[in-house]
């Protein structure tokens, strides 16, 4: 269930934050996969909508919205090379690209379609991306392809550890640098410097990149509130679950994995949160169930009631479910369809 | 995608194993949630389903399923209530039970309506389930507020660790006796006495046990094999990835947690396994992305390579995806749907 007012306030800091700064912001949608809150994100003043897959970016496609990036480097072979032609008629696409080869085989695909392409480099994540260094290369080789070089993008993820943020917002900044320069260097001045996480979204730096795509905070989460980008109160994600066990200060819920995903980094308290009981821990978590230990001095719910359980990472748990509950000052007042879940390919 | 010869192998040999004992099987379908895979465990002789989630019941029950066991202490209140009753009046329906005020709101819930429970004990697992010396007190407060009580069940979770499935089988029989001890001195003799999960399945003590729950025996997957419960060519499910990125000994695969689940206990080697590499490490898994390491004396894959990945925990990964893609000698013969994805309430 989502709280609205919590959304919204939500939505709108992000905007004002990077308004102020002369950022484009642009969402990433892979969060909430939900067509309502893509519209108000745009309605904000969003520059574009960021997603992760092909078949992300036809679901939003479909629904209109008409900028586009998938930020990932896209292997176009076969069937996704005929998908990305098709979504290159309908929409502005842009495309993530790491490698020579990426550059050729997403050239071929599109033969003549008009697609964009940044290229991804490494700002410390160590996952995707090409050095800094070598994005005039790729540029080159995308170029030559046939394919628009807008720039370049990285995701600074190792944002993700209790104390990080600051050093990757500091590296993300260095990364897209360098990447301009080797870019300016290969006849691509002018571009795009794409960035952006929740955790570094408010600490970019403004006088180097030209847009952020951060995703979670929109709903925030345990995660969130762990690393010290958001409170409790700022979580507009929470699921319902009920006590059905329960022994002194130890009491099972109803929601386990299959409701709230499973992701658990090293420097988490546990498998997700009791906003409403900050003391308590999940120190365990089964395909159904949460097995929650409750601080000796807090109060116990009773079998049978029903407890808010905040997820680790929201992104996990959205596409776990068909549809998301609209709550609007504790009342539910809609449902919305989770249009995206799901969309892998 | 499941390579069917092997899931068949895998169905015919739990089956024949539980015959081998005298001991029914009642087969978790949460596993694989699927129409088609439950039929062929019934048409091999399963004495009835086990389900996690009244929804899950629902599913099977309108697919024509008429015996089914919700292997957990459902907590009958609200709408739950009515749920049951109708699925009571349809179906042969056991629920769990392991508390007395459980058990009492259940006999109110279903006002007379023929259910019958099973006590959960607790075996060593430490989730749900009562001591087994108190299950003659729940079972006469069940039978007390108008419930049939058949008997016992347990899950020996805490098989899954390397080295602990045969402790875990021997503490599931003592369980299971002192609970039938207790449910004999209450009054409830000759009860069924209900085990099992894939890791103890064949070590079950057939003199104690009268039933075992398996559920991920039909796919395997990289813990089981980890654990020892099965070879890699016991895997019927895996998911195919490309390479899209790659850089020495190391690629990056476009499969993530949203194709294959977060699942990954302290003792796995990584966040799945690649069955056609198997000293291949996946180090990170992203939402959309896993980064492997493979050995110095290894291949390495092509960009645009496909590759198949085992994933950790199969129950998670099935309730991902919409289908099914079913593989007959490597070709692709047919699609089944996951009838039951992400029914958790």
């Amino acid at each position: 269930m989502v709280d609205v007012d919590v959304l919204e306030r939500n939505l709108q800091r992000m905007t004002s934050s990077a308004q102020a700064r002369g950022l484009a912001l642009r969402p990433h949608v892979k969060t909430h996969k939900c067509l309502e809150i893509a519209r108000r994100q745009v309605d904000l003043g969003a520059a574009g909508l960021t997603v992760a897959t092909i078949s992300e970016a036809e679901v939003f496609a479909a629904a209109g919205f008409e900028d586009l990036f998938i930020a990932y480097p896209v292997w176009a072979s076969g069937r996704r090379a005929r998908r990305l032609r098709a979504l290159a008629d309908e929409v502005f696409l842009r495309v993530g690209v790491d490698s020579v080869d990426g550059a050729e085989t997403l050239g071929k695909a599109l033969a003549g379609g008009r697609v964009s392409v940044l290229v991804e480099v490494d700002s410390g994540h160590h996952r995707s991306g090409v050095q800094p260094e070598a994005a005039g290369t790729v540029a080159a080789a995308a170029e030559q392809a046939g394919l628009t070089v807008d720039g370049a993008f990285t995701f600074p993820g190792h944002a993700y550890g209790p104390g990080r943020p600051a050093q990757a917002a500091r590296d993300e900044a260095l990364g897209l640098q360098s990447a301009a320069g080797a870019l300016s260097g290969a006849g691509f001045p002018d571009s795009v410097r794409s960035g952006g996480s929740t955790p570094t979204a408010e600490l970019s730096d403004a006088s180097t990149l030209t847009e952020i795509r951060p995703g979670v905070y929109s709903f925030n989460d345990a995660q969130q509130v762990e690393l010290g980008s958001c409170s409790w109160s700022d979580v507009a994600l929470t699921a319902a679950a009920t006590v059905v066990s329960r022994s002194g200060h130890r009491v099972v819920l109803d929601g386990g994995s299959k409701l709230l995903g499973a992701d658990q980094p090293v420097w988490a308290t546990g498998a997700g949160r009791l906003p409403d009981y900050p003391d308590a821990r999940i120190v365990a978590l089964a395909e159904h169930h949460a097995t929650v230990v409750l601080s000796s001095d807090s109060s116990v719910p009773a079998l049978g009631q029903v407890v808010r359980i905040a997820p680790n990472h929201v992104c996990a748990a959205v596409n776990l479910a068909d549809e998301i509950v609209v709550i609007a000052r504790g009342e539910p007042v809609d449902h919305w369809v989770i249009a995206a879940r799901g969309t892998n390919t």
